[in-house]
């Protein structure tokens, strides 16, 4: 482990997760012995992490240096930056938690479902400014697809550093504005290293402004007859609210199913983000009182999950809802990419079923993304003029094109840091530079269990994936020496061995030769030899017979 | 299955597959006891089919009805159109199979690599006419991504039927013109039925042309210093004419890799498609003599393919080709849906090694598409001026917002049918028709073998792939109806069952438990039972204490 001198006047950037990715995000800007960490997210593996539900980082940094950690600051509500909140707090003493409104909200709920100890969790508003000796904390209103999004300013006695958190800039948002002049005012004073978003960064211009969007809705609330069922992230409440408009607007009560979509409009109605008069929300299990016209049905399941309402109501499956001719769909989203061969499953489905489905189009506005894209980038760098740039938030790809933008935007090429997670960027007065590396790695949570399933049991399932397993039992006779029943070969997600009796004969019949060769010429039984011979004498027999590769295990009971 | 009266004056279309899917297309055309089928395609699964190769349709009815088949004629030579046919001439003998120049060089290729008995392989040119007593075959050429691509008009008693293979219209292609004026006189002549390709039936307006995507290559070629590697699809002859054209016009040779590329490049070459002087392709595998900016590679895996050339050149596995500062890669290519992570993983391997990335944009034209848009399937359905309207060739959507389009186009709304595999549509001079249902389903091939791998093996491999698998070997006495020893407990992909002994030590007792229990109940040693029992205690015990479901298999041992 890295042992950073905490006399050095220097500051020190690091990630635990969150560059070469979009998810984990977790920043650490340390100045001495004062270590504050920006954001505490999870990874949503894509279907090459088998069976693993989400992926965090490594926190042993952070244990090995729980005496510095000041607190944990929160940028936004979203699952990629608090969704490992539950994981670290109970793995590192955190001694204070700063969020925001919707944040604050979201990770209160997250705890009291997943922790049973107390975690001092602290709202903070924009004007606040929280010291810590040497360093203080103060923050940006930004605009983002979730209420409450702040960009974050780091003072330390070297410099300003400003990390963006996500963001985009909408000239006609639903909600509060971005807090411009604050942020010419930060950049006035001047930013020594400025850490932004890089998600849009391949794409030109302006991200659509949610005026677009809210429009777009309401044109096609008012021209459809039937029941709208509409789906959305269920954290965008800003979306929610312009649906809810919509249905108000066109006489329409709104019928919610999903548990995150339920608890997100809990939360944020409760906060005042989400403004309906009485009874526009219906719960109740029978909704057959109230006409299709009438009706939204507002739900999960905007990115194909299986078990989300909106995918078990296009696999006719919903216990409440079936789809009726005359409803329309709308997708108020856009699939990730590793999603979006299950959206494309849910929409077809959808369409088989008899519905009209509206998805995000250059046509039809109904979605617009929540980072911003080549014109915000370089808006943020105008403002901020830092004088050293580190692109965050984003795969490979995407930093090095914000890298790009960054140059194009006035920074010295020299000066910009395209990094891993992990690499230290040391900061003084006289320059910048790549000072180590952190202890980094993906850690899989497999059913609420941490870190038990790593790299090599991912590997056993995706070989038992590919073709299977094949399994000897070989019963040997210690004192004789010999083999003391026909072996005993079983197989699943292989062929059907049932059907291949010929295969099995010749098996066991290879299985005994090797056997019987090997104890006789092995005085000691050695167990790991045997079943290397086993392994090797089957396999080659499996390529020859099926072209195929299961995976071998050889069983061996000594009586 | 059904049994269609040969008597009857109608005509019969049905899909053995094409119909909600990308992949193994095969159509029908069936009129009394002559059978016509076009094209023979495989599918390439997606991840969710756990080491499938390929799938193949179900050729059951063709098996069925060997005895009406006169002929398989192809329309181009993409895979999802030929890649079947030597699994189909093995199962069913056809009389002849006609294709044309590129097709028949690729299918003769495949046959000799894959079969060992002759296959009567003809070529057909554009103004033949094929009669096969009833029904005769003609031929009208259209463009698409792969030279010699045709359209099929089927002439019956009844009327025409069109099939238009994979098309788009390209008003300045790279190689030859559709035949616009063959259609119109098709058309005029009169259309029963349309069968029509959907595949970019969501897209408005018509597909980049060729032209643009050749001038857009030369333009890069012109302005870019170092190594140029460039991949596309290997059968895209025209995208590989403008690569040569391009390195040809700044002085480069081109070096080529990938299996697939080098072998479509051959028949390319000896078809006259590609045009090339001598010495232009070089495949020696030292290339230092020649300068960087003297250099194109051209490679496969444009599509992230795990062993093609360009992904081992991004990973830094390659055994020629390292990447160097100054080397730009050019995907000429879109991913499809299936691919886009991977292709994803590749591109920030080759960002990470420092190379400048180029992929398809709306700034870039550096690929176009092989299907037609909205405007492109308006005018077919226009020229053809079809009574009753088939989409085919998509996933569901894609046949709906086709059938829509059709509508626009002048269709009677009763007139258009959005079919399944196996729907059987039947035309007479009075009306069309579902007859009924011929039997559809999905091969799947698993390192060459055929259908021996079914959809409960694939559910076992998921099963595998999500929570791995534990194993219990218990040994019983039958003479004493006791267990002989521990049982041994083993797992694969589940979790490091070496660190759990506490654990194993629970599992082995409960597995004690429970079988002494039964067996002490049990009289006539019923294994299956005791299975069961085992199988059911051990899930229960697992979820509890891991909240993880591996599949469970015992394995009793009778001595």
């Amino acid at each position: 482990m890295e042992n950073f001198d905490v006399k050095a006047k220097e500051i020190l950037i690091f990630a635990l997760g969150g560059l070469g990715e979009v998810g984990k995000n977790m920043y650490c800007v340390q100045y001495q012995d004062e270590l504050l960490i920006i954001d505490s997210g999870l990874l949503f593996p894509d279907e090459y992490l088998m069976g693993i539900d989400y992926v965090l980082p490594d926190y042993q940094y952070l244990i090995e240096n729980q005496d510095k950690i000041k607190a944990l600051i929160i940028s936004h509500g979203h699952e990629d930056h608090i969704g490992g909140i539950p994981f670290l707090v109970k793995q590192v003493q955190i001694p204070v938690i700063y969020a925001s409104g919707l944040s604050l909200g979201l990770i209160k709920n997250k705890l009291e479902e997943k922790t049973t100890f107390p975690v001092n969790l602290q709202e903070y508003h924009e004007d606040d400014i929280i010291s810590f000796g040497k360093t203080n904390v103060s923050f940006f209103r930004t605009n983002h697809s979730i209420p409450d999004s702040y960009g974050i300013k780091i003072s330390t006695p070297v410099g300003n550093v400003v990390h963006t958190g996500d963001f985009k800039f909408d000239f006609s948002p639903t909600g509060s504005d971005s807090n411009y002049h604050k942020m010419a005012r930060i950049g006035e004073e001047g930013v020594i290293c400025l850490l932004s978003d890089s998600t849009n960064s391949e794409l030109e211009g302006f991200t659509t402004s949610e005026k677009v969007v809210a429009e777009t809705i309401k044109d096609m609330f008012k021209s459809i007859e039937g029941r709208i069922i509409i789906s959305t992230f269920a954290s965008n409440i800003h979306r929610i609210q312009q649906i809810v408009e919509a249905s108000i607007m066109t006489g329409r009560r709104i019928a919610v199913f999903g548990r995150s979509m339920i608890k997100n409009i809990d939360v944020g109605y409760k906060l005042g983000y989400i403004k309906a008069p009485k009874g526009t929300f219906i719960y109740t299990r029978n909704n057959t009182q109230i006409g299709n016209e009438k009706l939204t049905i507002l739900c999960t399941g905007s990115q194909g999950e299986p078990l989300a309402a909106l995918t078990r109501i296009a696999g006719g499956v919903h216990k409440q809802i079936s789809l009726i001719p005359g409803d329309t769909v709308i997708l108020s989203s856009s699939p990730i990419p590793g999603n979006l061969q299950s959206v494309n499953r849910t929409i077809n489905m959808l369409y088989k079923r008899g519905a009209k489905v509206i998805t995000q189009s250059p046509f039809a506005d109904v979605h617009a993304s929540g980072h911003g894209g080549q014109g915000e980038l370089k808006l943020m760098l105008k403002l901020m003029k830092p004088v050293y740039f580190m692109p965050i938030h984003g795969e490979y790809r995407m930093l090095k094109t914000h890298a790009g933008l960054g140059i194009d935007a006035g920074v010295k090429p020299e000066n910009t840091f395209i990094m891993e997670n992990g690499d230290v960027l040391a900061i003084n007065k006289d320059k910048a530079y790549i000072k180590g590396h952190v202890q980094t790695s993906d850690i899989y949570v497999d059913s609420e269990s941490i870190g038990e399933v790593g790299s090599l049991v991912i590997k056993d399932r995706r070989e038992l994936s590919d073709d299977g397993l094949l399994s000897v039992i070989l019963t040997i006779d210690e004192e004789h020496h010999e083999i003391s029943c026909t072996p005993n070969i079983v197989s699943k997600g292989f062929i059907y061995i049932k059907n291949h009796t010929k295969m099995i004969e010749e098996m066991e019949e290879l299985v005994i030769n090797v056997s019987e060769k090997f104890l006789s010429e092995d005085k000691k039984l050695n167990i790991n030899g045997l079943k290397n011979d086993i392994t090797r004498a089957l396999r080659n027999y499996v390529m020859k017979q099926t072209k195929r590769s299961p995976m071998i295990m050889p069983v061996i009971m000594v009586l």
